[in-house]
């Protein structure tokens, strides 16, 4: 990042983001009118509209348009310096190929460790901890589901205003479970997501399952004895709804609610305790991005990332084809070549997954992208690698595994999934995430019922309109307002509060998305 | 089916399906002891489960074992007449090749047609029949979803008292719409879906939408001019909630409830009128299988369908894993080459699409299937192709497509989908059902928000248990009640009185599930 991209006081025009770059990304609300002089002896040809490029200097058909300090494109045609650079002006250069990237040879830079910081979390047997308590009532199936939002709707009514120490009660459904290929040799990606779901943190250990008693998912395919640590029992407490012990809808009702009850007993038990900051588990995400990304909200949640990692704490990032293009910063940055191995392989497999169905990487971007300023996956893929801070990546997972089960309960990690907003977010939760940030330059109302989600607005504009949506301006960067550092900082305090039990907007307004599973698998 | 399988005033013992069978199935609860008499000179010599197969011969190693006069496996070792046949003792036939399938070869029986009967619905615009009158609010992508739930809660609290002509709200959410390749050579499966489920005729042609702004799956592609017929304007009603006059989330809110107002006042006005019977596009569905499927519901609801033929309405069966063993008694069945050649193109790429992910139509079985005594896909295909009845095959769908898109306004069509009980129904609401006959053996206690489902148990120890959750009970025939013919009737009448606005269990309870996408298409 350049140094122009500092606290000046006032909102700088245009931002480059490092001296090599010969185009820069408009700053100013509604973008800016042919004739603005942007920088000494740089007027605009053109309008060029928010968050879109402004050529610096005289482009030649086929120059390299770099962004980042990276080739974002080649010119398509000659550009004059002042035209504005989109996407109909850029070839986008072909994927970095995974043979040859370099492995673990940048020694990422030594973290002072941050010392002192805390939070107040719900303790668990198992050693993870929750920002959360909630009642998670997991299902095999999703022909359950009426009956399970039928049991949630009373248990929301009936019983948990007698439990005012538990947040809430959340029905974990999806559409697996049957008429699926469930021996495939890709079944075990949904299977393990929809296990390692029921044991994240925030759930205290306490699963029970409504099973329908014919699906393929059978609780014991699901939840196989010693897969889960469970508090008082040996087994997960299982309603089968085909139980012959079932006469009527209300006695399968009843089954689900006395079931809850002896859980939701031992969850109001339970109090925040203080907590080191080292116990959180943080999912970074970005939606609905645009070139404010990687200039404003996903650099000052990388630079949380660092403090978190400095604190002893676990992070991830994620979105295989939103890294795909700077495949050779991660594995360099990888903490040993066994870590860069795993990434590759990752990613290798997802150029695989994406070319049986005839489609590549540039799949991604989006038509939002592109108003907001991002010409392809390339230019993406930089402002989304950023929010991984700059410590080593000291693991990999796989879609839909458990942090732990892995011994991974420290530093910068890439959980390797899709960078569908829901299939990340619900591959993040598998892994054990206590706490969600998700950076969002067009905007998106997007929140899980079973982890708090920090919204982090890129542009100032954007979290005006939104003020009730929206949990951090990042905006006040471009503005001038704060550095980098700064919001960083705002952004990691702003975490310890949330772990804390303080609501985001999402929680306010209870706005949930769906568990969406990653089943690259057939259906039947 | 035998001259046994008729209503004889007492259950049969044992059922067998046509007299070239060698097995026949136990009818009673809890099955059969060691030594029972279950026909003339044929003792069991094992403990045979209820809707578990007894072999009438002695069979040698090899041998076909044959039930509804088909081979649905060849004896893995000599078996004695009188003991159990179940999966571990059949190898499983190979697939029917699909090059040399009969085509049109049979002339189905010439069916009399059937006048005068009637039921009241819904009549729209484009010349489909509602049986309920419903606003749906479409949804371009899962983003959107925290945000409609909050605003359908605000509709039927606010709004719906001041329109009791209107039977409900519904939000047509999915995990579709970005975060997907959307120019991927599948893709078209998934929009057309949605698409064409915004179209239902329960839904009045009064489409609205809800879209984020930014994502994939923008309302111009979802739903391009021409595409839709609507009843007052040029365009369907669009909120977007990035648009900029959205300043705050309850501005939000209001877009989508001043919007559904006014769709609300005109469906408000429809009245129900007396529509015939050949207005019905009917759904036929089974989940939860056994080996009673085959035996009491499947035919009696195959009945039904040829009544439902005579009457003039158009009747759908899916499943392809579920007919794929039986393809050449469908392309026989079907009433030209061209549809015969049709459904070998269907279930050909879905061979192709399974043979993808390494499995194929064997992945189908659950283990409730096999306790229910089918011993594989063969058998289960056997049952579940009698409930499209006898007559021909005039029409095939493609997964997604509209029957009236293709001109198909009458008659027996077969709707391609894969068997899973939430994509088959969701495609079969695509292609415009407005009502769904589901049978279930194990008991499932399905149903959709969209459509009316009318649930058949196939035995009467599930009908009795789930008694406030089964519609119909066909276990009557096996217990020699009635006869396949007489609940045929009975079903045809029922199916009528549903249209006409008579709650099923489903919608009593509210007991709905998740609208599912067929997308094969890869997610980014």
């Amino acid at each position: 990042m350049s140094a122009e991209n500092k606290a000046s006081g006032q909102a700088q025009l245009a931002i480059m983001m490092h001296p090599d770059d010969n185009v820069a990304v408009i700053v100013s609300d509604g973008g800016l009118p042919a004739g603005t002089l942007v920088r000494d002896g740089l007027k605009l040809v053109e309008h060029v509209p928010q968050s879109h490029k402004v050529a610096l200097v005289d482009l030649k058909k086929g120059d390299a348009v770099r962004r980042y300090n990276v080739t974002i494109g080649y010119a398509l045609e000659d550009i004059v310096a002042g035209r504005w650079v989109n996407e109909t002006l850029l070839a986008m250069p072909d994927a970095l190929g995974l043979d040859d990237v370099p492995l673990a040879t940048i020694k990422a830079p030594k973290l002072e460790p941050l010392e002192g910081y805390t939070f107040q979390g719900y303790r668990n047997a198992d050693g993870s901890v929750g920002t959360r308590n909630i009642l998670a009532i997991t299902s095999t199936v999703q022909c359950v589901s009426g009956v399970v939002d039928f049991a949630v709707k009373r248990i929301k009514e009936e019983l948990l205003p007698r439990f005012p120490n538990v947040d809430d009660v959340v029905a974990l459904e999806h559409t697996y479970g049957c008429g699926v290929a469930i021996e495939a040799p890709s079944a075990p990606i949904p299977i393990r997501t929809v296990r390692n779901i029921s044991r994240n943190p925030n759930f205290g250990n306490e699963v029970m399952v409504v099973s329908l008693g014919c699906e393929k998912l059978q609780p014991s395919r699901l939840l196989p004895a010693g897969s889960i640590m469970l508090k008082n029992e040996a087994e997960p407490d299982v309603v089968f709804l085909q139980d012959e012990k079932h006469v009527g809808f209300m006695s399968m009702i009843e089954s689900i609610l006395s079931m809850a009850e002896k859980h939701l007993e031992r969850l109001n038990a339970r109090r925040r305790e203080t907590c080191p900051a080292s116990a959180l588990v943080v999912g970074m995400q970005c939606g609905g991005s645009d070139a404010f990304s990687g200039i404003t909200a996903n650099p000052a949640v990388g630079y949380a990332a660092d403090l978190l990692v400095r604190a002893g704490a676990t992070v991830m990032f994620s979105e295989n084809t939103e890294v795909r293009d700077g495949a050779d910063q991660l594995t360099s940055r990888a903490a040993t070549p066994e870590v860069a191995a795993a990434i590759v392989r990752e990613l290798a497999w997802y150029d695989d997954y994406l070319e049986a169905g005839s489609v590549d990487r540039s799949a991604n971007t989006t038509p939002g992208n592109k108003k907001g300023g991002l010409s392809n996956i390339v230019e993406k893929a930089m402002g989304s690698i950023v929010k991984s801070g700059s410590s080593a990546i000291v693991g990999v997972l796989s879609p839909g595994e458990y942090l732990r089960d892995k011994g991974l309960t420290q530093g910068l990690i890439y959980a390797a999934t899709p960078a569908s907003d829901f299939i990340c977010g619900t591959l993040q939760l598998a892994a054990g995430m206590n706490l969600h940030i998700f950076t969002t330059g067009r905007g998106t109302p997007y929140g899980l019922a079973e982890c708090p989600v920090i919204k982090v607005a890129t542009r100032s504009d954007l979290a005006r309109r939104w003020h009730d949506l929206m949990d951090v301006n990042a905006g006040r960067i471009a503005d001038g307002e704060l550095t980098i550092e700064q919001l960083g900082w705002e952004i990691f305090q702003l975490m310890l509060d949330v772990a804390s039990g303080r609501k985001t907007w999402a929680e306010h307004w209870k706005l949930y998305n769906a568990l969406t599973l990653f089943n690259p698998a057939p259906v039947t």
